[in-house]
């Protein structure tokens, strides 16, 4: 389960994880977004920065944020038809409450998720492995990203380097070249996903749309070329990686800026967001190293076909031959559900005793087992298999 | 490893525990206490209720304190000259920063440890069970006592009923009956230990003294009756039990009022403190149910030899019998190490799978598996060792 920094809600998959060969398989067998309940968002909102909150609001936030996963947990089960008894654990990302991925002052490198571990165990009567980023922190981490240790394992391929792309409120990729050792990987923010796309047609169509449905606004508009040049022109696209941003450099004021600046050029509505569409596409496309002719998607931005073909257009551009462009459910590994199995699978690797960062990401000075099992109230029996399981 | 309400520092212990014949065996090998720095245990104190706090602080200061527990692990195992290579596992129970054991309002039930457990497996490179008290309240109970466990593990008797007595700043007892099972333990708090003493202590001495070392201050002093009256009228004495208390109830309040009853009734300074060294040794006395002619003290107050002469007056004074008043010392664990070596075999339990909180002295619906396994950086076979274990 994870819960992104939108706080939205909680996207659950239920994964079929298993090493047959050694080599990590993973079957989704449900998949679902359940939204948060209005105050429960709004609590998560006010706790967050820059809003001020006390130990006591963050000791009960962490428990009734545990028990919307539980709840999601058992929701995405109940709706799949697939009883409790038959999942042997839950991985779950939990709500990022703060993240300080270096030190500042006499602050350290820190990161607190919350989403308690223990009440998602004690409701659903199956263990959880919860808490994932703060062993890479405390390895020396940025306890981010997490992701690529999947795309590492279910995306690597021997004979071609590929870039796995995941399109969310920010893109970001990881490549992974031919026949690559997890030391190879390499990950990195690109830039705004849909974050700049969404606040724009939020503007556009004065709040009623959220989104860009499979891009049909952009598909209506111009691209405006100098709006272009001025969004592409952002210096967070010079910074060497690794980097990473996010909606203080990309949020809000950004988008409202780059309205503004489109009203100046005599953009109309679906212009801007067609220009910003294009900016993303063109961003994504520029951070892709030529040799990378294979690129897998995912993430929302996965279903936005005008972000979609601007994109394609955009590598096959630059490169000598023209580049695949795949979703990640082509590979086995739906685009919504990504994250969500992601979790499933740092949990599964958690209880193996195997380490599950990758440190050439987070720059942690070494491989960590990451995640804190929780076996709360689980039966003995499930307890011994989980244990047996272990032993392996 | 065990960090108390009051904030000066972490209690390490270095425990052997096995399982012979299914009955828990425990060794202390080392004891440390570790005083915080002054700064540490000024930002603590900040963010302590009332003090506000913010999601930022509590996420550094998790990070920073879970330094000084590793750091503390390390010293203790250093000065033991025992190399951390030969320890297993490390439980530490972290500081509470807010603890909520009935629901207030929007606020579940709930409660907040730190003193981050990632980081004290990755600076020991040992495996580390952290974060015990919210599986209980997860389960519905209230957290706290979780000492009890080792009571009725290590203390329970099959011929008489036992009463464990520990006094700390507040005075809390486990009663064991004769061949009791989990279910029947029952534990709570009496009222204060040493809470008040050493308050009046500070007051008498001007704050030269922290605490009446060995009770000779009150050995000096004259028990005046009238005060020992008024101490004992407080109403939470009248209380049934499951019932606790502390700081809020018996603080630097509470003793102030005492000490100005005391000079109200002509009492000297030395007779304020063998007064309410008196009442807290009557109060333990009332709370001790004449069928236990058998206390096992521990907790700093077992060093006051004024404290203990006067509770052993007034346990006999209470009892047809006499009443056999030992140290735990006495019966294997050490007095100022019980609470660190409890959160040692707490772990053991969490890590072989097994429940390791005692519902009847909680109030949890049901047995738990209390504590967080964190493997973090230990190596393979080192976590292959803990697996296997595991397995048995």
């Amino acid at each position: 389960m994870m819960s992104g920094t939108s706080c939205d809600g909680i996207d659950a998959a239920i994964v079929d994880v298993s090493r047959p060969d050694q080599q990590l398989a993973v079957r989704l067998l449900a998949f679902e977004t359940i939204e948060y309940p209005r105050m429960l968002r709004a609590a998560l909102l006010g706790a967050m920065p820059p809003n001020p909150s006390s130990a006591s609001e963050i000791c009960a936030l962490n428990f009734t944020l545990g028990e919307a996963f539980a709840e999601a947990a058992l929701l995405c089960a109940k709706r799949a038809g697939i009883d409790m008894s038959a999942v042997d654990l839950v991985g779950s990302h939990g709500h990022t409450a703060y993240h300080r991925p270096s030190a500042a002052g006499a602050a350290p490198r820190s990161t607190l998720q919350i989403g308690e571990g223990a009440v998602i165990a004690q409701r659903t009567g199956v263990p959880c492995v919860c808490d994932f980023r703060v062993g890479d922190v405390a390895a020396g981490g940025s306890g981010a990203p997490l992701v690529p240790y999947l795309d590492f394992a279910l995306l690597a391929n021997r004979l071609e380097p590929r870039a796995a792309l995941n399109v969310g409120g920010i893109a970001n990729v990881t490549l992974l070249p031919a026949a690559c050792a997890a030391a190879d990987v390499r990950a990195f923010d690109i830039g705004p996903g849909n974050m700049v796309i969404d606040e724009c047609v939020r503007i556009a169509t004065l709040g009623r749309c959220e989104y860009d449905k499979g891009g049909a606004l952009a598909a209506r508009g111009r691209v405006n070329a100098r709006l272009l040049v001025w969004l592409l022109s952002h210096p967070y696209y010079r910074r060497a990686p690794p980097k990473t941003t996010g909606r203080e450099e990309f949020g809000a004021d950004y988008a409202q800026a780059a309205w503004r600046r489109g009203l100046e050029l005599n953009c109309g509505p679906n212009d801007v967001v067609a220009t910003v569409t294009a900016a993303t596409a063109q961003a994504i496309a520029d951070a892709v190293p030529a040799a990378y002719r294979r690129v897998i998607t995912s993430g929302g931005g996965a279903h936005n076909v005008t972000l979609m073909g601007m994109l394609r257009t955009a590598l096959d551009a630059r490169a000598v031959a023209p580049v695949r462009l795949d979703t990640s459910t082509a590979l086995g590994i739906d685009v919504d559900a990504k994250e969500a199995i992601a979790f499933a699978v740092l949990a599964y690797e958690a209880v193996h005793g195997r380490p599950n960062n990758v440190p050439s990401c987070t720059g942690a000075a070494q491989p960590v087992v990451l995640g804190k099992l929780v076996l709360g109230c689980a039966e003995p029996a499930r307890i011994s298999r989980l244990l047996e399981w272990q032993g392996r």
